[in-house]
C-alpha cells in the first residue's frame, strides 16, 4: 500500500517538497513548534489546499487549529524524499558546469553524493575540484562496477553526450541527470533527469529581446 | 511580418536551436560546407521534419539534396537566438550555485553576462569569482538604475527569493531567471524563467528509490 501510495506522487509534488523542507527547518531553527499549512503556502506562494495534498503523501498528520508539528514534518520529509540516504554519483565532463556542481556542496544535503569525476582532457585529469578527483575516462567502467555506483551525471559537450550515456549503462548506471540539451536515447528502464541550464537561458534573453523589440515598435 | 514570426516560436525550438548551433559550429571545424537536416537530427536524437520546422523559424532555407549552408546556418540561428547582442545581469545570492553561475563562463557564448553579484553575508562581500565582485545588497539598486540592468539572476536561499525578486522589480529590472524552487509572484510584465537545479535531484533520486524498492520486492 506505501509503495503504490508513492508511485502516484506526482512530480510537482516531488519538485515543491524540498522547498517545504528548507522553509521548515528555517522555522525550526526558530523555534516554530507547530506549523499550519496557510502559513506554508503563504511564505511559498502557492495554494494551502496543495500544501495539505503534497504534505498528505509523506503520510504526515496535521492537528486541527495546531496545524503541523515542526519536527514530524520535517522527519516525514525527509524520510519520504530519502534525504537521509546518500546515493553515489559519477560526473562525467569536468568542463565548467560539471566543475560547479563537484563544488556545489549544497547537493549532498540531498541525498547526492558525486564520488568522482571524469574527463578525457589531459589537463583536468588528476585536478581536483570539491574535493573530487578528475580521472580518465578509461577508469569509469571498471569503477563504477566495482562501487555498484546507480547514479550518472552527463556534463560533456552535446557531441559526445549520446556515447558517454551509452556507456554509463554499459556500467550498470540506472538514473542518468542529463545537463546537456541532447535527447538521450536510452533504453526504457534507464531514469533520465533533464536540466539543460543553458536552454533556460536562451529561452530567458529570447523573450527579453522580443520584449525590447515590441517596446521600441509597439 | 518578422516580429510576428519571432513571437510565436514554441519554448521548445528555443531550447533545441542552441544544440544544433553547437553540434554545426563543431560540423564548420571540421571543414563541413553543407549539412542536411536528417544529419542534424541523427546526430541529436530528434526527428528531421522537427529539425526543418524549428530552423524555418531563424528564416534559414536549405537548397535541395545539399541541404543548409553551415556557416550561413550558424548565421540565422545565431541571429535569431541574439547572440551577437550581450546582455548585462545581476546575481543576487553568492553562496554556492550562485558562484557556480559566475564561475560559469559559458554562459557569455549565449549572450549572458553577470557584470555584479550582491549579497549580505560580511565573508561573501569584497571577494570576487570568475573576475566578478561580490558588493552588498544594499548596492543593488543604485547600480542596477545606473547601468540599466535589466536582468537578474535569483540564487538565493528560498526564503528571501520572494523579497530580493521584488526589489530587482523596483530597480528596473525586466527579467528574472530564478534558479530557487520558490515560485515568484510578480507583476504580469515581468519574465520569470525558472530552472530549480536541485527539484531535479530529488525527483530523479526519488524515482531511483522507488525503482530499487520495486526490485526488491516486485
Amino acid at each position: 500500500m506505501q509503495g503504490n501510495i508513492k508511485k502516484t506522487v506526482p512530480e510537482p509534488t516531488l519538485k515543491r517538497l524540498p522547498a517545504y523542507l528548507h522553509y521548515l527547518q528555517k522555522a525550526r531553527e526558530e523555534g516554530v513548534l507547530n506549523i499550519s499549512a496557510p502559513a506554508i503556502s503563504k511564505v511559498l506562494n502557492c495554494d494551502p489546499t496543495q500544501v495539505v495534498k503534497d504534505i498528505s503523501f509523506t503520510g504526515a498528520k496535521g492537528k486541527p487549529r495546531l496545524g503541523y508539528n515542526t519536527y514530524e514534518l520535517i522527519h516525514a520529509i525527509e524520510s519520504f524524499l530519502g534525504f537521509h540516504r546518500t546515493s553515489e554519483a559519477f560526473l562525467v565532463g569536468a568542463g565548467n558546469l560539471g566543475s560547479a556542481l563537484m563544488s556545489y556542496q549544497y547537493l549532498k544535503s540531498f541525498g547526492l553524493k558525486i564520488v568522482a569525476a571524469f574527463d578525457i582532457d589531459p589537463e583536468k585529469i588528476g585536478q581536483q575540484k570539491g574535493k573530487i578527483n578528475v580521472l580518465h575516462i578509461d577508469k569509469l567502467q571498471d569503477l563504477a562496477v566495482r562501487l555498484k555506483i546507480q547514479i550518472g551525471i552527463l556534463t560533456t559537450p552535446v557531441e559526445v553526450a549520446q556515447e558517454v550515456a551509452d556507456k554509463m549503462v554499459k556500467c550498470g548506471i540506472k538514473a542518468i541527470w542529463n545537463l546537456t540539451p541532447l535527447n538521450l536515447s536510452l533504453p526504457e528502464h534507464i531514469i533520465i533527469q533533464n536540466t539543460s541550464m543553458y536552454s533556460n537561458v536562451v529561452v530567458l534573453l529570447k523573450k527579453l529581446h522580443d520584449l525590447e523589440k515590441h517596446n521600441n515598435n509597439p
